[in-house]
C-alpha cells in the first residue's frame, strides 16, 4: 500500500540541484523528534505547528538541514510553510515542514519559490506520485525506504542512512493512517513505537539535529488500539531495518536480541551497545566470528552481565552457537562459514539472570562508510 | 628517562609468536583497571594482588587477553605470578599481571614456563632492556609509548591502539617513580590522572577488558604532592596522546577542548562527544572542515549549548575562527588548509555559558581502521 492509497492523500516531488516533495494531508497529527540540543530550525517550527495537532499539508527540502542557522533559519522555515499554505488555501501553522541535507546551511527559499508551485501542480495520488516524493526527500540514501501494514491502513515513507543513532536517526519518516484516534493517543502510540524501533538502530552513534518522524491520521476507520500499535511498531521496525541496510557503505544488517536480561534497561543498553561497537561492527564486515568482541562490548555497556551466557549467531534458516551458558563450544570455523554467507542475521544473548529482552539494530562498517562520510562535502 | 633509570627496576623482554615482558620492581603499588564488566582473569587477580600495595615484580604477555576464560583463565594467572615469584624468591602475591591480545583465548603456560627463565637470566637496567620490555607487551602499537617527567623521577611505559575509550583503553600503563607516598595516596592521585586524561581519550569508543595502569614506587625521595599530582597527570597525558596517535589507522590526532561550559560535567561530556563522533573523525581525516558534525556532536553530547558558542581550529603556528558567539565566519577555506596542513591540532570551543573546562583527544577513522579490524584474526 503506497501512501496515495490512504484516503485524501495527495503528493509529488523533485529532484534537481535540490530535493523538494510535498503532501497534501488534511487531518490530525502527532510528532515526535530529535533530541539533539542545536536542532534544526525546520524542526523548531515543525513542532510549533504540529502542536495544534491538525495539518493540511506537509513540505520536505532536500540539501540543506537548516540546522544552526539562527534566526534567519527559523524565518526560512516560516516562510517555507507559507508559500505551501498559500496553495493549500490553509493557515501557515497548519504546514509540517522538515529539512534534511548539511548542517550550517540555510534553506534556498528563491529556489522553493520558484519550484514550488509546479510540483504543486503535478500533485496527485498514484504509485508514480508518491514514488517521487519518497525520492525527492533522500540525501545519501541509495534506496527510498516504505513500509506499510497487511492488516490495517497504515503506510510509511522514510528517509535514512547515516547519522544514524539513538536517540533516533538522521531520519524522516511520514507515516499515514485512515484509523480514528485523537492527536493525543497518537503521539503515545508513535513515541512507544519509535523508543522500540528507530532509538534502537545504530549506523554511527551521531544524533542528527533533524530527525522527524510524523503521524497523520485522516480519522476515517474506527481501528482498536492494541491491533494499530503493534501494526505501527511493525512498520516503524521494517523502515528502521532499511535504514539500516543503506547504513552508509553497509554490506550487512544484523540485529541484537538479547534474553535473560535482569531488567528491561540491561537489555536495551546490552543490545545497543554490541550494535554500535565499532569493533564488532567491523569484524561482521570482516566475516570474522569475533565473540570476544561482543562479549567486550556486553562488559562495558553498564548492564548486569554474568560469565554464564549464551551465544549464538541465526538467520532464517541456520544457526552457529559459540557459547553456551559460558562455555566457548568452538564452532568458530561454523560461525566464520555462516557469516560469509548471510547478509541478514541475529545476534542471540541470552543472559540468563531474568526475563527481560530487547533487540536493536546494527550494520557493518566498511571501507564506503570512510569513504563516503571523509568525502562529503561541507 | 627511561624506566630501568628509577633506581632498582630492572626488566627485560621477548617477543616472537607471542610476547613476553618482566619487570624487577620491588615497591609500594596502586592500580586503576577497567571497569568492564567481563574483564579478564589476568585483571582479577592483578587487582587483588594489588590491593597488597606491595609487589617485587610484573609480568606482562601480549596475544593473549586471558578474558573470558573462566576459572582456568584465572589459574592460569596465578600460575604465571608463581612462576614468576619462584624466580624472584617473593611470596606469589606480590607479582602483579597484566595480559593483552585476543579475547577468548587461554594464555599459553607452557610458552611462559619454557621462555621465562631465559628472558629473566637476561634481565638489566640498560635502555636496550627497557625497549625490550616496552616492544614485548605491545599487539597492534606501531610504535611502543614512553614518557617521563622532567622534574621529578617519573617513567612509563605503556602499550595501545585500538579498543581505546572511555572509560580507559585498551591500554596497558606502567608508571615507575622513586616518589614516596603510600598505597592509598598513590591509588588516589593515580586515579585522578587516569580520569583527566586516559578517560577522556577515545579511538573507537570501545572499552577493552584489559585495561591496567599501575603506578610503582621505591619510596627513594620525598616530592611535594602538588608537583608530583601535576607532573604524573602530565605523563599520562603524553601517552594518552601517544595512543591517539597510534589509534588504529589514525593519520591525525586532536584535541577537543571546551571552555565556558556550565558545569565540569557539561565540559567533559561536550568534549567527548565531539572526540568519538565517528562522523566527525572522518571529516578530519578527509580534510573537510565540517563544522556542522562538531555542532551535531555538542548537541546530543546531553550538555547545555546554545547557539551563541564559538568555534575554532587551533595548532601550535596559526588558529583559523570558524564560529564567533554564533555567527560563522564563511573561514571554510582557510579551516580546510588548516587541516591539510595540520596533523595535530586542537578544536576549541567556547559555550560562553559558565566557567568550566575540560579536553577530550581523538583520531581521526581511516580507510585503515576498516581494514586492521575487519582482517585482524579472531
Amino acid at each position: 500500500m503506497e501512501i496515495v492509497d490512504i484516503d485524501g492523500i495527495y503528493c509529488n516531488g523533485i529532484k534537481k540541484e535540490q530535493g523538494l516533495g510535498i503532501v497534501k494531508c488534511k487531518g490530525v497529527v502527532a510528532g515526535v523528534f530529535t533530541k539533539n540540543k542545536l536542532r534544526s530550525a525546520s524542526v523548531e517550527v515543525c513542532k510549533e505547528h504540529v502542536s495544534d495537532g491538525y495539518i493540511e499539508g506537509l513540505i520536505v527540502n532536500s540539501g540543506t538541514a537548516n540546522a544552526y542557522t539562527g534566526e534567519n533559519g527559523i524565518n526560512d522555515a516560516k516562510e517555507v510553510c507559507k508559500l505551501f499554505s498559500k496553495l493549500l488555501n490553509c493557515n501557515e501553522r497548519d504546514v509540517a515542514i522538515a529539512s534534511t541535507g548539511i548542517i550550517g546551511r540555510r534553506i534556498d527559499v528563491g529556489w522553493i519559490k520558484n519550484n514550488l508551485p509546479s510540483v504543486y501542480k503535478g500533485i496527485g495520488n498514484t504509485k508514480l506520485h508518491a514514488n517521487r516524493f519518497a525520492n525527492a526527500i533522500t540525501t545519501t540514501d541509495r534506496f527510498p525506504k516504505k513500509s506499510y501494514s497487511n492488516k490495517i491502513a497504515i503506510s510509511a515513507v522514510a528517509k535514512g542512512a547515516g547519522m544514524i543513532a539513538p536517540n533516533m536517526s538522521t531520519m524522516l519518516c511520514f507515516i499515514f493512517t485512515t484509523a480514528k484516534f485523537d492527536s493525543g493517543e497518537l503521539h503515545e502510540m508513535l513515541k512507544s513505537a519509535v523508543d522500540n524501533t528507530f532509538n534502537m538502530l545504530t549506523v554511527d552513534g551521531d544524533t542528527s539535529p533533524n530527525d522527524t518522524v510524523l503521524l497523520i491520521s485522516n480519522q476515517k476507520d474506527r481501528v482498536e488500539r492494541d491491533i494499530f500499535e503493534a501494526e505501527l511498531e511493525k512498520v516503524c521496525y521494517n523502515i528502521a531495518k532499511m535504514i539500516a541496510k543503506d547504513g552508509e557503505g553497509s554490506t550487512k544488517v544484523f540485529e541484537v536480541e538479547v534474553t535473560g536480561a535482569k531488567s528491561f534497561k540491561d537489555a536495551k543498553i546490552a543490545a545497543k551497545s554490541i550494535a554500535s561497537s565499532l569493533l564488532v561492527k567491523t569484524a561482521i564486515f570482516g566475516n570474522d566470528p569475533n565473540w570476544g568482541r561482543i562479549i567486550a562490548a556486553l562488559g562495558y555497556s553498564g548492564a548486569l552481565v554474568k560469565h554464564e551466557l549464551s551465544l549464538s549467531f541465526e538467520s532464517k534458516n541456520e544457526c552457529v552457537k559459540l557459547i553456551e551458558k559460558g562455555k566457548r563450544l568452538e564452532n568458530e570455523g561454523e560461525a566464520k562459514k555462516f557469516l560469509e554467507r548471510n547478509n541478514e542475521f541475529k545476534i542471540k544473548i541470552d543472559l540468563h539472570l531474568g526475563d527481560s529482552h530487547a533487540r536493536a539494530i546494527g550494520c557493518d562498517l566498511t571501507h564506503d562508510y570512510v569513504k563516503l562520510n571523509s568525502e562529503y562535502t561541507s
